[in-house]
């Protein structure tokens, strides 16, 4: 039997400054690869978000939006770039702590159908993992069926990526503790952590949001959350940690006890 | 009936100084970005090389004779990534002149075997193409089916890509005036452009370069020629001009005549 691979999803939060147009965290982005190489657990498969480098290229052209005019087109061009040099950034310091870290660039063979992947072709990815490589993929701007582009997520890639590499477990690195009972970045006494959720009561926690539709209680990781529920119904555990935390990574590749959110 | 897109090959010798390692030559990277521009030409797709971007690295870890040992994964990581900045810059330069250029990783979905393509799924190339895009691949370190690893020339991907999607033309562009009798940069005097040349021409040359196996009289040029023959063979017409001159590669965009080498 083919060993199972770790899923580790970077979030754009934590490898780059939101706030702060095409800056990415250096100090963050190699502390992490430090922590990656040092737990050299294997098969393993890295998922990078865009943080400030794709969103403001996606929101400024309406990329998600679909094809609706020719002025996006450089738009869509401009976002893919800006993923992809973030990707560069995130490969450096992989390749610096001497990981065998190979870009696999999601929009090259993902097309999606109104924003979803239908079936991802995942042979080069096991080919890789076979080989002893570490595919590192990312949110991207794709072409879709229907709309004409979109832009597929971080968060729906791993998803997709557990389900279909039947993956050990899938460890989600943000810039906070994990699911809370409001956003802690603006709650921050009221803010509770929720250390462990069945999916029977996320499933519950889910007409909450819908009654919100645009502002999410949880400050986004609801939505995020919800991507995972395929792979969490397919049986695979889903270990939310704070990754500018030292060690945190570290410790969850491991499988080692760290605060966060656990969903099984 | 779709457009035939014409393919252009940017040589890794006109767009990186060939001696000086991971150097662009920003001059003639933008130049061409200008005069890809200027000749508007659509359907279009860009192939580059990779000079001493990919090269370095590829030759260090023996990259092209297959996986031997684990040390040689860490050179793998390091050639694509070497390409991929590269892709990053040539890209950079193509949206400066407001073309919608986006990447296409070749090593994201092709598997080579023993060295060679079986085949390409061109299926994202051609919605990219149909959606008004300019997709941009290049000579990569992909993984092959019988070594493991190989490199992924341009010239043979070129080749691949004009045969598959019934390319009207083939425009190469590199830093001698073409094919000439002996290699122009050694033999100054007498190397002498040969202007046209037919399949049946072609072949008949061949045996000459068999002869010296290592070193090609024509200063590498007719190995490049060989890979475009299957190309040559399907109806293409093949171009090659000394991109470093000025105006030469949007000339041969828009079918006026330049100096250089026709195969027919």
């Amino acid at each position: 039997m083919k060993a199972k691979p770790i899923i580790l999803k970077l979030g754009g939060s934590v490898i780059t400054y939101k706030d702060k147009p095409s800056t990415p965290n250096n100090e963050a982005i190699n502390q992490l690869a430090y922590e990656i190489s040092k737990a050299n657990v294997m098969p393993l498969v890295i998922v990078h978000g865009g943080g400030s480098f794709g969103h403001s290229f996606a929101e400024k052209y309406g990329i998600n939006e679909g094809f609706k005019e020719s002025s996006q087109m450089i738009g869509f061009s401009k976002t893919h770039q800006a993923m992809a040099i973030l990707n560069k950034m995130v490969i450096e310091a992989l390749i610096n702590h001497n990981i065998p870290a190979v870009e696999v660039q999601p929009s090259s063979f993902v097309v999606t159908k109104s924003g979803r992947i239908k079936k991802m072709d995942t042979r080069v990815i096991e080919k890789l993992l076979e080989t002893g490589f570490v595919p590192v993929l990312y949110g991207d701007a794709v072409l879709d069926s229907d709309k004409g582009f979109a832009i597929l997520s971080g968060d729906q890639l791993i998803s997709s990526l557990a389900t279909q590499l039947s993956a050990k477990r899938i460890v989600v690195g943000v810039d906070v503790d994990g699911l809370h009972t409001s956003d802690p970045k603006k709650d921050k006494l009221s803010a509770k952590l929720i250390q462990h959720v069945t999916l029977k009561e996320l499933k519950k926690m889910q007409p909450k949001i819908s009654e919100a539709t645009v502002t999410d209680v949880t400050g986004g990781m609801l939505g995020k959350i919800n991507e995972l529920i395929p792979a969490v119904e397919a049986g695979i555990n889903v270990f939310i940690v704070n990754a500018l935390t030292q060690d945190n990574v570290y410790k969850a590749l491991k499988g080692q006890k760290v605060v966060g959110t656990i969903i099984e």
